[in-house]
């Protein structure tokens, strides 16, 4: 038998791979291996150590060790891509896309050729275009390869929300459709304080900025640091989709998911409640939708084909 | 009554200052309020922003600010100094002393003017130093201005003889007293894992090994990273030792202390065994030393003078 | 200054008492005084002897003690009563009404001379009454005194929704309104699987026999059991109940609340939505009912009167 | 693949068993089945059923059932022993002793025919003769079969020394050898505060009574309670056991252990410091013993054999 720790592969060891390796290491998720590339591995192997010179403080039983050598990544239970670049200045838009494309490519092979039976979390943006590169190149049955944003874009607006009414977060639910940031189809009718609809207890108008607010949420922090982009509340989304996996939770989460006639798309990643257990993504789960909603959500599903037009 | 939250503020919102404040509201140890110099303003309100944003996923309730005006600070309950500069090449180690101790100075009157009745904690380095700095600057009684560098020097210990062991980091403890670093004095013979004293279940070359490798645990991680230095292990010591404080835990943790008379010294502050709980250090627990104990204890304070001089 | 602990009082050291105390313990919420009346003295420092000695173990520092002696809850920042007895065979409703009531008033008695400044919340049957009485018999105002209902019942509907769906009981949210257990009003339409109305996933029948079982959820307990009723979801209700007073959480929480016009109802304890945070109920929230609802809530209200003419 | 959560069945639903259980679930350390004799088989589904609705307000997610069906133990992961009778006035012990023996026999039964895999951990009184009986019963290897004692009579001795220094519980340690309660083997020298040897900061006669304090622990509790005895030290003892084998933590922790040449001993169980892992008892450690402490432990070890003797 042996109840064998699970392990966890964060690859890209930046502020975001770095703090989701703290976070699953402070909950016992399991033991971490925090990848990047060689000419990396001495800061990520820095990080990993000093992560687990916190752990006799912060009380968790986690190894955690830096690499570039994916060998250590065996027979991971779960993956997490972080690694990529950001956008800079002057940088194309289908240049950001090409380049995370090719690492997205690299990086899955070998996390492939090492953990055939894993399942991966992609947080690289453009967060749809990426899970879906990652798809296709690692050959996994759909449930195994899942994107990140829905968790974060409703972490900001219930954030922005439990301000607005100062209120505990732990009573604010928020719901998303569709691709991340600017492209989010928010369902505020299915948002909550306390169970209730938050139209009924902040006027319309204030929604809509605080709406606007989340769509930009990332701007805002990339604008306020000057240098760099957000990674503590990306980190925490990644960490309680992994939770849900690992302890085979059955979590109703936004996620993003293959599509194959669900919402009426095909052959196509986009955000959608589903939801998240041992399998990865367990179930998708499909709603009726209003006209502008709809609307909406066929503009967000333009967006991500625009871009994986970018990668033919 | 009114139970409201404590307030805690955290100065310095470079890496240690905002993994602290992150982990001090993960605990929700109280509202953190994060400060840092008007230039870096922006930056500072960017990171609390993003630590709150994580709030809801990771469920807890603190609500946590970015500012350069210390009005923002009023009334806290507890106050943890991160600011200063890390000693860059070329720099003497006077250069370093005076530039930290004037940034002491200036961080200390503010705090001073807005929370009259806080606890300090200092992590700057060089750390004893510059507690006693903001100890004679803030006119506080002593229980009130403690140190930080015997929990991260200990953590680091611990971290290797557990990994030495394959043990669990839970059921390592260490023991260290004087100064930070270089100059700590390890009392192996306090020292256990799961109880058992570790000299009789490691060699004594190899512990001499792990001793040396704490020492220089902190080196270790800025050669790795290259570029900067550790900041998880410390803002988890420092969190640890705002939690003992902060719900009057009553522990004994290492810590930097001002003794007059302890240990056999006056009017210095040196890393000592005390028990931490609402009042700050509620005591000091002296020690029978050995005679090479006492004389390495002699050179830790010795070395710490020789800093304090520069000040003079 | 001093960061002290808070004090918690519980009255009543039965199952649902001691539960609680431990709850509160686990949460390092403060230090417990568990009291019941003095032949019951011994069993109660037992208790509360068995739950210290597993603090080392469990992690968390509180002190507990058990005692008869009021003087003992001075200065409490939170009382919580669970004292009273249990409708036994051949009792008459009003029996047990009075007996009671008796009970909650020379209960209230001690409370009020020894924590005068604090805040109760009452657990005894029949709680819309017992509250009542206690807020009569303190001259407490009336947010500082709170009976607890809802966040029982809508974690029994919580349990049997994520049960019936197969998901984690962390995206199931219930809402409720009025008397506890069978004059429980249900507001189905503010009840979510992840932020989905359950209406839309569940068939009407189903539901409605899941509210049913919800409505006779104590009595489930107390038939299985054969002797004496359930204790564990009601001491987690209390205990999250104290966390959002002790750590003013504002959070919005289902409680029993004097009302003074609120849902056209005067001079009545009745379950409705709140924000509880350290002043107690901070607020009650007013929704717009439907006419069925509202009939459901009158007959609710009547059910409560009809148990306070008993006690006039 | 599928990170399918672990499976935990608790034997025996009285106070200490469901006690257990909720203290397992809390740690969302797997879904939990509690298993009694079929005349107990309501009561136990109601404390499941309680404990479950529990769950949405305590935060955990796991499956949590009543039965008396041990089919439903299929495949656990852990088992926790906890059935029994209590000795009663007038019983002697020989009877004690033959009836629990007949409970550990059947009961072990039904482990293996539906968990041959699994490790199973006895709390079961007198201990030490009830873990042997599940051992030969069972035919597993050594390591799969487990007592509890030390980690209860130190998790007492550790609140006696924090109550007596007014210091955390969690800087207290402790060290024991030997059999459950009065036959257990303090290792006084091996104990600590802060990694202080308690000998050096508590007087040898107040040592002694926290001592002979420790040795009637139990005792204490049973004439508190005059009804019954203590579970939630127990229990909670019972769960830091199982956690550290569901999580492969390698905690060192006293255990009760088979031994075959272990401090001089064959074929008997006796409590020795451990290191507990996935594989259940991944080795005992051994120490070298002054003359009283090997003459204490033969005195445990000759209680042990004449309780063994019962069973011939």
């Amino acid at each position: 038998m042996g109840n064998k720790r699970n392990k966890i592969s964060v690859i890209g060891s930046g502020f975001t791979g770095a703090t989701t390796a703290l976070m699953l290491a402070q909950k016992e998720l399991g033991d971490i291996i925090l990848v990047d590339i060689p000419s990396m591995e001495d800061p990520t192997k820095g990080k990993a150590l000093d992560m687990l010179e916190a752990s006799p403080v912060q009380g968790f039983d986690a190894n955690i060790i830096g690499t570039s050598n994916y060998e250590e990544t065996k027979d991971s239970d779960l993956v997490i891509i972080t690694a990529g670049i950001a956008r800079k200045p002057g940088m194309s838009r289908d240049d950001l896309v090409n380049t995370n494309a090719k690492i997205m490519k690299s990086v899955t092979k070998e996390i492939v050729t090492y953990s055939p039976n894993t399942i991966i979390v992609v947080l690289t943006n453009p967060v749809d275009a990426m899970t879906y590169t990652v798809y296709k190149e690692s050959g996994f049955p759909k449930e195994r390869v899942i994107g990140q944003s829905g968790v974060l874009d409703t972490a900001r607006f219930r954030t922005f929300i439990a301000q607005e009414l100062n209120i505990s977060v732990k009573d604010i639910t928020g719901f998303v459709l569709g691709g991340h940031g600017d492209d989010m189809v928010p369902l505020i009718r299915y948002s909550y304080a306390g169970g209730i609809p938050l139209e009924k207890i902040i006027a319309k108008e204030r929604l809509d900025e605080i709406v606007a607010r989340t769509r930009t949420g990332g701007g805002e922090i990339v604008s306020l640091l000057g240098n760099g982009s957000a990674y503590y509340a990306p980190a925490a989304s990644l960490t309680v989709m992994a939770e849900a996996i690992l302890k085979d939770q059955r979590r109703i989460l936004p996620a993003i998911a293959y599509l194959e006639g669900e919402y009426g798309y095909q052959n196509i990643y986009l955000g959608v409640p589903t939801i998240l257990g041992a399998n990865g993504i367990e179930k998708i789960i499909e709603l009726e939708l209003t006209d502008d909603e709809k609307t909406a959500l066929d503009k967000s599903a333009d967006s991500v084909k625009n871009v994986l037009k970018v990668l033919e």
